[in-house]
């Protein structure tokens, strides 16, 4: 459900009034007041507000009639909180629920995860434990990590942002651009290539063509806008492909992007582009616009995917939020656990996109 | 005419023969056997290769009969150099050729400059005085210092990236991301913001509406990615504000160019981004495809734009060269330059873009 006082609770009752087909089989883990409350807001003359049904655990959405938004309770069920307001309430319940939904996935009760946005500050605002994870990401590794008996590090994650036209893996993300840079080194390289390599494989039914970026203008120009490129980069590329992955680069950063576009008319030539910063990935992604972008965690034991952008406390109770990437964070999720053998339907062909929606040209 | 081995002289030709009517008033400054050579790698089967008419000077280019192209001969006229390989001699002449060009721009006699590719080792490889000019930009501000007098630290320069859907000026281009970090100061932001609002300012008669790019994810997310923001850009911004200009951000770099962009339908927030390094400019104007996008150089007392690619040796010399990015920077240069009262033509309306190209919606 994300954070309660943001947009969540709203875009998912839009989702499942707009999407009925597309939400069948999916359930809300939160709080049953907090999305009647939503299904008000998204109701409209004509168009009354979709009914909650409460359901005791996964299996269950199955009974659940259509037109109605399941949701397993967490919490207390008290008042909702305010709309657009840090709570610690909304921080610890949000937080109770990607718990909940995480258990779910790695115990195999559920095949997927999309997660609504949460509140950093609420997050920190709800104390212990959820206070020490910056947001969803880190409470997932955390709780994988306790899972596979292993520690955090040796489950390391990778963001990966697709819409129909791009796929970018990041190296690093919510840091500060020098911290990036010193990001940026043998290993961390290799092991996004690895990740990005792992996680398309069975998307694609193929290798997937992965071209690395620079870090520098014009990938360093033979030396001369720095030395990442030699010393870093291309020896982690060299390794990778030493170890049979199909890896090119480093490519120039302001073209490498238009190169791996997949628009009609234009055979893209890489699949996914390894970013060396947020920034450098999330430009293009977000370029096209924002709403169809779709947030995927790689490197985790379960299918995890996210809409691209916040709580917007700003607009919350408005009924003006947009569900779209919440949408296509759906549609994506559903086509990842297809692949992972956990949903029996169709198998998207190799030439279709990650999310499994037609290609414009196709 | 650019370097003589790359795709210049043929884009050129191509130019004169697709876009006659845009090409008229316009010549060439290099070499008529070169540029011969160009017309007839361009030249097909019942397209027979345009003449080239030598001139002396540039009032004589309106004498010249249509579907010529008209040159003025810099050097000596020998065989013209190998297609494809850096050549002392050709990066001598392509720099004699921007010598003669600035110098006729600063004094009057051309309303414009458009440069094809230089290739930076033939500049160098040229020895004294250009082999201390990395490229074209630092041959002009050195050409125009000296012009009016002033250490060239005086006549600070930027690069803009132009399209239809984008503008966006860099604080710093060609230097690795370590140093352009170090080159987001305080005074680098503000000239930067001042460059543009003085360019922009008479393209669309009102102050242009000019929105500043953070450094870091999310503009430094409050101070949790970085401090740039709040020590170094906020305070440029606000500067530029008490100077009247109307400038905000810092924004969110993944979101920013988004915003700015115009495209059918949508009124873009913002006239002009200014982007704190290379590729975060450079990223989002050619991810939609680099054929379209033109370079002008800001804050030099002549108007200059050039194609964004380079000499391209790999495909010198086969006919396979696109001439759109040159064709725009043609017609970009037409445009600054009537806007800058050289060219006594139409005005474009205000809601013209800056090449003064009609917008889709309109």
């Amino acid at each position: 459900m994300g954070d309660a006082a943001g947009i969540g609770p709203e875009i998912i009752a839009k989702a499942y009034r707009e999407q009925p087909e597309l939400m069948q089989g999916c359930f809300v883990v939160g709080d049953v007041a907090t999305l009647r409350r939503a299904a008000q807001i998204v109701a409209s003359a004509g168009r009354p507000a979709l009914p909650v049904a409460v359901i005791a655990e996964a299996n269950h959405v199955h009974g659940v009639p259509p037109h109605c938004i399941p949701v397993v309770q967490i919490g207390t069920g008290a008042e909702p909180v305010a709309w657009g307001k840090v709570s610690a309430v909304a921080g610890a319940l949000a937080g109770r629920c990607v718990e909940w939904a995480a258990d779910a996935a790695l115990n195999g009760h559920v095949c997927a995860l999309v997660t609504a946005p949460l509140h950093k500050e609420a997050l920190a605002a709800a104390g212990e434990p959820y206070n020490q994870f910056p947001g969803h990401t880190e409470l997932l590794q955390a709780r994988a990590a306790h899972f596979l008996g292993k520690p955090v590090s040796e489950v390391p994650v990778r963001m990966m942002l697709a819409n129909d036209e791009l796929r970018t893996v990041l190296v690093s993300i919510h840091v500060s651009l020098r911290k990036a840079i010193e990001a940026v080194t043998f290993d961390n390289v290799l092991q996004t290539i690895r990740i990005a390599h792992h996680a398309l494989l069975p998307v694609l039914a193929r290798a997937p063509r992965i071209a690395v970026a620079g870090l520098n203008p014009h990938a360093g120009e033979r030396g001369l806008f720095g030395l990442e490129e030699r010393e870093v980069i291309q020896p982690a590329i060299e390794a990778a492909c030493a170890q049979g992955m199909q890896v090119s680069g480093p490519w120039a950063p302001d073209t490498v992007f238009m190169r791996a576009r997949n628009r009609p008319g234009v055979v893209p030539e890489f699949d996914v582009v390894i970013a060396m910063y947020h920034d450098q990935g999330l430009i293009p992604v977000k370029y096209l616009g924002v709403e169809k972008g779709v947030n995927v965690t790689l490197g985790l034991p379960l299918v995890r995917t996210s809409p691209d952008h916040g709580t917007a406390f700003d607009i919350a109770g408005t009924g003006r939020a947009d569900p779209s990437s919440l949408v296509e964070a759906v549609r994506m999720a559903k086509a990842l656990a297809r692949e992972a053998g956990h949903l029996p339907e169709r198998r998207p062909k190799a030439s279709e996109p990650l999310g499994g929606q037609p290609r414009k040209e196709h």
